[in-house]
């Protein structure tokens, strides 16, 4: 089952008060969620590589930074209660950096598969952060 | 797409030293992916009943203590380098305590359909890490 | 012993490539850290208050906010290897924004001893977020 | 500010229901988060010492995964509504493999500083979780 899917599920029986939900709010809980999970395996698949180590520090380490804003914005994305505008669009902000910053150096160890596949994934949680931080209601 | 598509995705290009895998672990990441998604909105789900607050106190607290371990349990499965079976058994241990407290809490409240779907998560998050704990390769 | 005698002891034993330290650097991390525990601590302290749950629900979707976000942000203020400043600036801006959103819900509730300190925690955390912003290191 | 000071301050301003408390408590989680904050920065030394990249891995590890659970276990025992003795059992268990898992790793390198500094600290939080645990209220 998708994250989307739980999102929805959730969101459905909630009872008052929601103020984000829709199929973008969906999509980026589990694009979030997503690039968390392949950038926790990829700091670890980079573990494996062959490498003197500083080859791949910077990697291992946007990939830890990136799992744990991602983690941290699919969680605040996900309450509704007592919503407030402004930090979302703060650690959506900080999601959009996390990612790109993974990615670039991601796409620069392409011929790694798993650097590969992070970028992709980092690439789709970076633009569908940035559609939800434009369409995010009552921030001024 | 799922987290178990991402889970097989990342460790087919991990280049050595693979020590856990197959259909059953990149399973239990994920439904300890989505039992986590569901406690973090059934938390603020029920933020939103027209209750006294102790009612829905309990439910809230286990909701929170689930959501956090089974994100950093997915997290100590989802790693390779370096495996302690122990470790990783000890985490897979607290996330059915967590899973099996906070599934009991929310069937009481399983009129209420975001408890009734967080309890139906979190039974199949304890089921498949009970699977996974009795397969854990070098537990002695 | 406090946290940031901790991010010294190993700062100090880091062989080479150390991009971010000093005594404002350590004060950030801990005061993050005291931040985010009393946020855990004051959404537990509000469940056991006995109001209608409305009247609570935003100060403890605040403090979950805050917790989640401050931890992440002293986690990757923490990290050297592979400095990206502009990750670590949007992450503490998004400490910022959580930390001043949590501080001015939970002042209104200041005749709660506890909502008061968890405000006094915020501000600290918020104001010396943003001396850190404000001095780090190749920012454009 | 220690972090047992603010366990200390925010459990005294809590109105009713504080099922743990007391020196023990506020010290074991004040280790838990040092530990936690001693294995973010040991992964990030150890990225930035002159190995092939093998001779590290288990140790960043290891350290990634007792930064996650000793931060998860601090926050379980920090709340106090609905306590499930259990669930709390069950994630001082996982953080004492965590911490011994880690210690050992890092005592064999403990010619580097900030191995040594990190497995002390792991054996701190490791000694008083035990305390912690053996003196848990409600556990059959």
């Amino acid at each position: 089952m998708t994250t989307a899917t739980i999102v929805n599920e959730m969101l459905t029986s909630r009872p008052t008060d929601t103020r984000l939900g829709g199929e973008l709010m969906a999509e980026c809980v589990e694009r979030l969620t997503n690039c968390a999970q392949a950038c926790t395996q990829c700091a670890d698949d980079c573990l494996a590589e062959q490498f003197q180590q500083h080859h791949m520090a910077k990697c291992i380490r946007l990939n830890q930074d990136c799992a744990d804003i991602c983690s941290t914005a699919a969680r605040v994305l996900s309450r509704q209660a007592g919503y407030v505008p402004d930090t979302v669009a703060a650690m959506l902000s900080a999601a959009i950096e996390a990612c790109g910053a993974c990615a670039l150096v991601c796409e620069e160890h392409s011929q790694m598969d798993h650097c590969a596949a992070c970028a992709r994934h980092c690439r789709e949680a970076e633009n569908v952060c940035g559609a939800m931080l434009r369409s995010l209601p009552g921030l001024v």
